[in-house]
């Protein structure tokens, strides 16, 4: 059965009139690119979501992968997926052509990956792991090697992975213990244990690449002696057969949701026979590795939002059709049933996931079309972009994966009993992205990485790189005297959070780190308030322009819709800052002061 | 694997030292109890939580109830858990002694059923339901009636229920469909449709007790026709023999969590011989469910506080033994890792849940005293403890509810990617509580409860009694200086709360109800912070109170951790009122102006 799980129009609405992609092929690099390719890209997308994405979301969740003799089996649709993205350029995308890629801008391909997961998160995530893997062989990898394993994932043959973390290590990179011993020959021999990686085996795929940190023998200690290194689960011989590499998967993990994709642990070297082919220079892996883990940041970001707007559109459909009770002036009790969409906390519900979804989704965009201008800016203006989207890649990152457990949960609620049944995707979908707010570094890490870095680097940079941009979006919207309350109300929370912040980067100035960094994550939590409350004000500027020229009906209830859901944002969501402030500003040093020995009882 | 899933030492002192159970047995109704049996009756609750509700608390969850040849069968453990209920007098704790009841306070009982709700929340709603169906027909029923039901029900060999929901109803009430038709003996003809009963037939007990709504052939319509009725699944026969009573299971229902109690779908008298017992008068039967209603939505609550206080409990024993990372002065990366809890930010997710959970089990034990204090007090004091529970009910059903939803997430947050993994509980502690927030009233129904109903009732005289307690209790708290930055923060948020409440209520006198109610659900968590933070005051009062006499290093710890928890509380929870203030006063009439039009894309 199908579900209406996203919104083609407004993914038109942020390609088109928010984000204008049409602009970049006006660029050299994106220049063989038009509307009418970003079109067909778009209902191609939306065609494979429908077909053969979603008709396995349920599926994939009752019949989670198994580890049978060593091997992971996953769901049969897996390999479909793999060869149909491989075939259909859906990896490459974003590849420059020198690697057989369409050269495709980050906004009309992160778009189409948004409708994959929003369809069936489980199965979109096998490609997009891979293109990553893929993209950091081809950045920093020989050519060789870019030879051997590129061209085979590219085509969905061979799956990628990105292998970083350990048991005993966590979030905590710098005690990573995995060992590589260089041998005579162009490999080193590697010996250690990784845990959570995610398609780290399966039979969807002829093979599995492992990017994967590791430590050489002698390397200093500490992230400063971490090397990246490519480890395929099957090695080619010297006849180009695959044979074993020594990665044995030990188990796969039972989790809640997100059941469609194998997380495995993976014992590499037992029998000292797995090798491992070095990416780049040594004990630089960390920051190659960060390309990986900065774009699958962004693409977790995206996930959380379309596991939410799917969500959403399934909470929508019931709430038009399910009649229950009346409004409070009707009094005769044999009157028909309204439909429940007619009740004001149903419609608060509503505009909640909505805003919150398509706010969310409006910042991912934003960041790739700072990725888009980082490849085709020169100078200045590609050191902006950069730099934003450096900034704003772990709001990208959190606010979606934390506000799509809200989201998701109140997509339940409007469902009632229903809504926790598994008759209806909402459930699933609830289960599903809990995982954000865990992988590519929790909130915690986003947190710390955007108060204890981003705003800090380069002297602030960033930052005001970052003002002057929202001021001069504000700017473009005092053009239209309806959204003018709304700059003041943005203007207003900017002015403020520029004193927070100074506030708290000179706290971390005068006191250790620790104090300094101790509310990070509520820190990072209101910045990403004030930081969707702008899109909310690029998309009320485009969408007010829109209905100056006399629209058709239904596009005049889509752009009015726009400018309800940004009302929300900016009445309901919006004041959420002021606690934050209050929290922020406060001189308590609690939890440091706080004693482990205090929750003793 | 026993785990710690409550605190005895939090019992104790919300039992002793904040609400001065003792204090009743003073009362004649309570006068043969005393503090030793209040002891006893603890460790014996703890004792069946750890042995008997614990170990299936997995079990239960991994092999939900099936349905099979029209029979529910459920997980082994229920049978003895009903039987050893019953013979231990804990399903007929708080029954009078004319009924063989223990004639327990609410206190006591309430607080066991919080620990069993802690071990396996699934396990103890089957005892739970049972004593207030009981409840119920000792109320409101015939002596006929409780002869024949109420024995068998409080000794655990039959399961009494609530049947109310319908499908075209849900959550209207005045929409129920079912007909009872008067015959020439002493019962009616019973036919309809009953969705999601909690264990509404299992094969753990001899028989199941409807406690059900239904329409008398001719009633007016609306909530003024709605009868109540005892519906037994098997009814005795001439010879006391157990024969089928009509009532056919033809679904239970797959849900997220909360697996191991059977959800049912019952129609009833498809043969035309489903015989159903009236209860009390004709068309009363509403007011009569209330009692039940109120009680669930208490226990409710009560379920969610001790879910996420067992949740909490594996955050907190994880976070003690997980070493990751090093705090930032430590530069040396091949210097020993530290506990987690050693970490602020995962400080601030523990004293997040202990802030929630304690918080919300005191407000909980606050309403018990009320249900105490409503039986044993006369006169004025009698009306206020019925009014203040009244008043308190939505609150105590709703705050935990909501709030368990982020506590059990945050518990998952500690733990990282184990937390998403079965091989811990909490993440079936986050699907299991999900439900509170549906069940016995959703939110939005409480919400309306109370700014509808409860804060305008006898002219205000509940919200004026209210406002009254909170600034007694502040009063008793400026005995501490150390306190008085807490009662002079309570006493500015009680301030405000009466002038949101009185702007509220004004609206609603000038406008339609539904302008005036539709923020009512953010109204209930704005009351609800508030009613928390007083709480919490009281809880300082007697921590600190405690310190003055120089306990031991252990119960200074504890002490300590409550004033730390409050604290946490009053800085980082408290503060979130503002954003909802500003949304409660703001004169835009959002979700009343949105169109469902609007929503089309």
């Amino acid at each position: 059965m199908a579900r209406k799980f996203v919104s083609k129009r407004n993914c038109e609405f942020l390609l088109y009139e928010v984000f204008d992609i049409v602009s970049l092929t006006k660029s050299s690099y994106y220049q063989q690119h038009n509307k009418k390719l970003f079109d067909m890209m778009l209902d191609a997308a939306l065609k494979l979501g429908k077909d053969l994405l979603q008709p396995s979301f349920e599926e994939m969740d009752r019949h989670p992968p198994t580890l049978e003799n060593g091997k992971v089996k996953v769901h049969a649709s897996v390999r479909e997926i793999m060869q149909k993205f491989g075939e259909g350029g859906w990896i490459a995308a974003k590849f420059a052509e020198e690697f057989d890629g369409e050269q495709l801008p980050y906004l009309i391909s992160d778009c189409c990956q948004f409708i994959f997961a929003a369809a069936n998160y489980s199965a979109s995530v096998f490609s997009g792991l891979t293109t990553k893997a893929a993209r950091l062989i081809t950045s920093f990898g020989s050519q060789e090697l870019i030879k051997t394993f590129v061209p085979k994932m590219l085509n969905g043959d061979w799956q990628g992975t990105m292998a970083l973390t350990e048991p005993q290590a966590g979030s905590s990179l710098a005690d990573i213990m995995t060992t590589a011993t260089p041998t005579d020959s162009d490999y080193y021999h590697i010996r250690g244990q990784k845990i959570f990686i995610s398609a780290g085996d399966h039979d969807g795929v002829d093979n599995v690449v492992q990017l994967l940190l590791a430590r050489i023998e002698g390397a200093p200690p500490g992230v400063k002696g971490i090397s990246l290194f490519v480890v395929p689960n099957l090695r080619p011989d010297n006849s180009g057969k695959l044979i074993s590499n020594d990665v044995t998967i030990s188990q796969i993990y039972h989790k809640m949701g997100y059941k469609g994709s194998p997380i495995t642990e993976l014992s590499i070297g037992e029998k000292n026979d797995c090798r491992g082919y070095l990416v780049g220079e040594p004990n630089k892996g960390l920051a190659y590795m960060f390309q990986m883990m900065n774009g699958s940041r962004l693409s977790v970001g995206a996930a959380a939002a379309a596991i939410s707007t799917a969500a959403y559109y399934s909470a929508l459909d019931y709430a038009r059709e399910r009649p229950q009770g009346r409004n409070s002036k009707t009094k005769d009790p044999t009157s028909p049933q309204i439909p429940i969409i007619e009740h004001a906390d149903i419609k608060r519900m509503l505009l909640f996931q909505r805003s919150f979804a398509e706010g969310a989704h409006s910042l991912l965009m934003q960041c790739c079309r700072y990725a888009d201008l980082e490849i085709v800016m020169m100078g200045e203006e590609k050191e902006k972009a950069s730099l934003l989207l450096d900034l704003l890649t772990p709001v990208a990152k959190s606010y979606p994966s934390e506000g799509s457990i809200q989201s998701t949960s109140l997509a339940i609620q409007c469902f009632g009993g229903y809504g926790y049944c598994d008759d209806f995707p909402v459930e699933q979908h609830f289960r599903d992205t809990r995982i954000h707010a865990i992988h590519e570094g929790t909130t915690g890490i986003q947190g710390m990485d955007i108060l204890g870095r981003k705003v800090r680097m380069k002297d602030g940079k960033a930052f005001s790189l970052y003002i002057e941009q929202v001021e001069e979006d504000m700017q473009a919207a005092t053009e239209f005297d309806s959204l003018k309350p709304y700059v003041e109300q943005l203007q207003f929370s900017i002015d403020e959070l520029q004193k927070v912040t100074a506030e708290l980067v000179e706290l971390g100035r005068n006191e250790e780190s620790d104090v300094f960094l101790s509310d990070a994550t509520l820190y990072l939590e209101y910045f990403s308030l004030i930081a969707i409350a702008w899109q909310w004000l690029l998309q009320s500027t485009a969408a007010t322009k829109a209905l100056s020229n006399s629209p058709s009906k239904a596009e005049t209830n889509f752009y009015q819709g726009k400018l309800f859901t940004s009302r929300y944002f900016f009445h309901y969501e919006l004041p959420k800052i002021q606690g934050l402030v209050t929290r922020l500003l406060d001189s308590d040093r609690l939890t440091m002061d706080m004693k482990s020995d205090y929750f003793f009882d």
